[in-house]
């Protein structure tokens, strides 16, 4: 009973077999899929909880557990470091995923979810822009143009006819180097004033690193009447990025309203100005056929299910290509009322058919 | 930044480069200097949390997580899985511990925990036991002949001159096959009548499996006046192993108040009735001199400051030796801003500096 360990050289290998867009693709279909399945009977999903700290520097650890009933429980670890990109080179989030089988409490797998937690997170948007958004929506805005908004524009231009790009940063460095980061996508992108991209774009995408209590990012003004924004960057108690005037007159939908009201958008209204969640909406969205004509707004905060569904994606194409090494972590025993029984069990100095599965995985590599 | 992965291999070689005695007095010792130093204002230890379910069988999956301020934050996930045993040949508890640095986020180990678990449950008895004990106990009682019976018995021997031990579980094949899995310490262990147990012994030890409402496992009757118990089965709401009118004339000290009130012995006991954590009693013990002339009751549900200090010791142990496997888990990234980045900074075609290492790792293994 081995625990499957899947590296970042192993998601290297997955993505360069077929693409970052098959990737990306088969995300949004199985989130949009998992969202129509979904069954709050059937799914655990209690909001995340986590360790806020200031020292030795401002950040956050926080765990989100997920059990898919009588099959398997979900764990993804976020860290939240804002200085790791200026002080160690680290990107904000690092994450990793893990999964259990509910039968018997085994550790299945671990993986990075750096990469994924950035993947979902755009399909989410993408997911809810499909909802949400016109149908012929042309320009998209990104508000902050952090690693977040590289799988924004991703995702979305996987499910638009996506015509210019409107950027803007706080720091143009970003602005400026987000074109060579978003260039594999081939859009026709440009760094616009704030106010103007506001004003123009059919769809926003805001992910900045903005304060808390030093929101909103930009000014509320006239915005085409159809405009969807999927507000992705606030996830902190007292972190905004909407001014909230705009949010009133606009349809607001969470991913996770108890997540929602504590640490994003939902922050700054009342429960009755709140709609629905993305999964009632997709669920039914025959009776949400003029959200497409109104000012909406996604208050993604993350949800566990959008990291389940992400890992079920990467292990399952980790095993159809062989990728991934298989250890064993768990005690393994011929007697389980004997916790020393392991010891006598195992030759360590012989090397056991484990250890040459493991030597054959990694030659592999 | 690589993530260490001490398998179980590794701590075969961590255990058999010493000894289990070694192991069980370096964690006896640590975890009173741990107590000793608690400080409550430098760690944050909430409520484990967890899954409880009945499909496909009876389980219960739970997260304790500690965060040590300014250093690092520790998870143990546990399994527990009561059929395992009959039915796969699986220990009960299956677990696992982690580690992050909290200036970063970054997962720096994973291990199992469930050979850990077990010791760190045994040396926190053995703590209680020294602390609450009489100093020249001599008969040791074990209620409840599993896998947590073994570590509580080789605990108290590191601490006790211990005499006899008598045995009791209500299947006879545990109890009989007990005196086996125990040889190795070296002690005196006879099958005894439960109440006679009770009635003899100078320490019990209770890890039973007893079903919710169906405790408690031994019926009060007179006892040692100096009597000491430690209650290690009691671990879920409902499930109780000691008569409360035992209870109610002993001093009662809990490992973790918060929890015991809710998975304890302590459940059945009013507020007041309660005695001070151990780690006060520890760090204040001169004020508890009385206690070993007293009847106690170590209440132990598990606390994840004893995960901590288990974890530290095998990695020290694991350093020490060279061992474990170091793994490039996350994302590695010359550019924090874009979360494809790391697809073009590695060539995973040849093999890198990383694998290498993992490739060395395990062929010393």
């Amino acid at each position: 009973m081995k625990t499957l360990i899947l590296t970042i050289h192993d998601i290297i290998k997955i993505v360069k077999h077929s693409s970052l867009n098959s990737i990306m693709d088969e995300m949004i279909d199985r989130l949009y899929d998992g969202l129509c399945k979904y069954d709050d009977e059937a799914l655990v999903i209690p909001a995340r909880h986590g360790f806020a700290y200031e020292t030795p520097n401002t950040g956050l650890l926080e765990w989100m557990p997920i059990l898919k009933r009588g099959e398997k429980a979900t764990f993804k670890m976020v860290g939240y470091h804002p200085t790791n990109p200026t002080h160690r080179k680290l990107p904000t989030i690092i994450s990793n995923l893990s999964t259990y089988d509910t039968s018997n409490g085994h550790l299945l797998a671990v993986t990075d979810a750096t990469f994924l937690t950035a993947v979902r997170t755009g399909a989410a948007s993408a997911v809810a822009s499909r909802i949400a958004g016109h149908p012929d929506s042309k320009t998209v805005g990104i508000i902050g143009c952090g690693a977040q908004a590289v799988t924004q524009l991703h995702a979305l231009s996987r499910v638009f006819d996506i015509g210019n790009v409107l950027i803007y940063d706080i720091d143009p460095v970003y602005s400026q180097n987000f074109l060579r980061r978003t260039a594999f996508i081939g859009l026709d992108v440009s760094i616009s004033p704030l106010q103007d991209l506001v004003a123009q774009s059919d769809i926003i995408s805001s992910a900045t690193s903005v304060a808390k209590g030093e929101g909103p990012v930009f000014q509320d003004s006239t915005v085409k009447p159809w405009l969807h924004i999927n507000a992705v960057g606030s996830d902190f108690p007292g972190k905004i990025e909407l001014p909230k005037s705009l949010l009133r007159r606009s349809f607001v939908f969470p991913d996770f309203l108890e997540q929602a009201v504590v640490e994003g958008e939902c922050q700054q209204l009342e429960e009755d100005e709140i709609g629905p969640s993305l999964a009632h909406i997709v669920k039914h969205q025959h009776q949400y056929g003029n959200l497409k004509d109104q000012i909406s707004v996604f208050d993604s905060t993350g949800w566990a299910l959008e990291d389940q569904i992400a890992m079920e994606l990467l292990i399952e194409r980790a095993e159809l290509l062989g990728l991934g090494t298989r250890v064993q972590l768990e005690t393994r025993s011929d007697d389980p009322k004997n916790p020393y029984a392991f010891l006598d069990s195992s030759k360590p100095t012989s090397k056991t058919k484990g250890d040459d599965d493991i030597l054959k995985q990694l030659l592999l590599n």
